[in-house]
């Protein structure tokens, strides 16, 4: 094989450095792995034993693209009572990347912008470059909020979509509702789509999530059981908006995605309305431990939601690469350096989907790469 | 929400007519349905019970981007058996769909040209326009044959790619070892990757299937668990092919597919070996029976292999869609017209992956349908 067979798209873009992370955690003998992204909990008992009896019943067909009708239904009925929109429309995707893949696809031509905050979900930047747009991402930096003006200043002529993300992977922030606001009212006035990507919305701690559809009936909302209920591997996410784009993403996942996996997605079913708060509070105790310990070492940014947080790296390292290489080599801590999601490269993310003695030995391990107290 | 929000792509191709098919399909109240492109039978029980296992033992979560890594090596040492290249690599994708995606995104740019045979397989073409290349179909009526001639008139400049489809759907046909040999050489000669669709491999009756891949090092080869061992809706398909390439398939799938389902692809690891000729069997016994009966009314090429035929409608029609619309209203029945794989609306597509009772049934119509003996 020669290069001659690659396509100019794939330069456009290099692969996650999460990955090389992944990677080197398979070869360390016991890491301390505070790297991952997915959760540490299982798909709850009635989906499983769903799942089980779909296979047993020989279920192994396709669905239709837009998805299984029962589960479909069942996630249009919760969006309707929510939203109460005339025009909002249901399918199931092969997970929330699955769904951001067709929304850029269905959306995005060469040229166009994509504006998000940084730092962002690497997926964000790699999709809009794979279908040819211009990512522009906005720093929140030191405090991650979700600033309008700053959002407002990046928009051109250009600006097809906004891609807004909280409760946000990396940095663990939540948008107030006033913030919510004032981003749908500007997509709304500049008439940009507003794509929000809802996929650690159960994962809250004292404050509420708000969705920008709530003040935008255009949004495009982006959503899955992946995180919320334990089952990332099934890859069954879903989305909903304007019918008419919708419409557009399913002939696209026609031919591409082809429809969420059958069993998946019965087992997603029964398990759309578990309550998970017992898990959701074991998540935020987990915080609060790293909270606690790690406040007089690191300036930390209180996270309110997902499954992360966006320290600052001590003053004596040069780069966060740097303090995670060292973090690897001396106590074979796995976390992942900022320029993964940022253009900067100041900050490092602790994912704490992790054991509580996984999240100690993390925060021994961190003290001591801290050196000193702040 | 309004057309600005759409991409321009998201005109370059139009929703598979076979998926109106399947919805009018859902409203008939007994359909004689010989439309159905997966097959009639479930994954073997081995792969039930390890998915069971699986579920049991709580593996929701993610696999690596490459796929379970028993999976992958169970098939790359299948791959290197069969084929013996120094540099030939597996990965595993979220179904043989998938990995076409995957492969167009990582070769094709816009402008690009792209040559398969005509009847061809409907995502060729619009996944061939969603990455902004051209499609080029490459007449092969009246008897389906893999002309190598056609073939290298229709290479320009700009031919970037060649997707080779034996056994094929929707005509059945299996490209012989000489005819094999003479496109993979070509490829070679002309310096065009070859992509060569294996998924119905398994599906050959009373002829060898031989792959491009033993006469050119170069082949991608796409291929999957879904139509030889009965499980569609789970997702998992395979790749392999020159190790700089699956690299650049890789990094798409890490950004869109993420990984295939990992209780997919512990199935598939179950039942990968399994003996599948009572299956095989049983197709063959019903396509002969679809052969003896309409030989008389229909003029049928004989297909060896998948589980389609691809009759040439009766002269007292105009179109295969107006053949197909009488079939549905009279009678019921549900086959695909031909313009729907074809530049050509002259023949139409049965499937035989239905029961022997349902194929009966068919037969009984489509004699009707054609009034006259030929």
């Amino acid at each position: 094989m020669a290069l001659r067979f690659i396509s100019k798209r794939s330069g456009s873009f290099e692969s996650s450095g999460i990955r090389k992370v992944f990677d080197l955690a398979a070869k360390l003998p016991d890491p301390i792995n505070l790297s991952i992204g997915q959760p540490d909990f299982d798909v709850p008992e009635s989906g499983r034993l769903a799942m089980i009896d779909a296979i047993n019943s020989k279920q192994g067909g396709y669905t239709a693209t837009q998805g299984l009708a029962e589960l479909r239904e069942a996630v249009q009925v919760e969006v309707d009572v929510k939203y109460g929109h005339t025009d909002r429309s249901v399918f199931i995707s092969s997970g929330t990347s699955g769904a951001l893949t067709l929304a850029l696809l269905a959306t995005v031509d060469a040229g166009d912008e994509v504006i998000f905050f940084d730092p962002y979900f690497v997926m964000y930047y790699a999709l809009t470059s794979m279908v040819g747009g211009l990512p522009v991402p906005v720093s929140t930096y030191p405090d991650f909020r979700y600033d309008i003006d700053r959002l407002s200043d990046a928009i051109t002529p250009k600006t097809k979509a906004i891609i807004l993300n909280s409760p946000s992977n990396p940095t663990g922030k939540v948008a107030s509702r006033e913030e919510v606001k004032a981003i749908a009212e500007l997509a709304v006035k500049r008439d940009i789509l507003l794509i929000s990507d809802e996929i650690y919305k159960s994962f809250c701690y004292g404050v509420d999530f708000a969705s920008p559809a709530e003040y935008n009936e255009q949004t495009l909302v982006l959503d899955g059981f992946s995180k919320s209920t334990g089952m990332p591997g099934w890859r069954v996410g879903f989305v909903h908006g304007q019918s008419e784009l919708i419409e557009q993403m399913l002939k696209f996942q026609q031919y591409t995605f082809v429809c969420a996996p059958r069993v998946g997605q019965i087992g997603a079913l029964a398990v759309m309305n578990t309550d998970m708060s017992v898990q959701i509070g074991s998540y935020r105790h987990r915080r609060d431990m790293l909270l606690d310990s790690l406040g007089n070492y690191y300036e930390i940014n209180k996270p309110e939601g997902a499954f992360y947080m966006f320290p600052k790296i001590p003053p004596n390292y040069k780069s966060a690469s740097e303090f995670v290489e060292r973090g690897i080599n001396e106590f074979s801590l796995l976390v992942i350096p900022g320029n993964i999601f940022s253009k900067d490269d100041t900050h490092f993310r602790i994912s704490y989907s992790a054991s509580e003695s996984t999240v100690q030995r993390g925060i021994d391990a961190l003290k001591k790469l801290a050196k000193n107290k702040k």
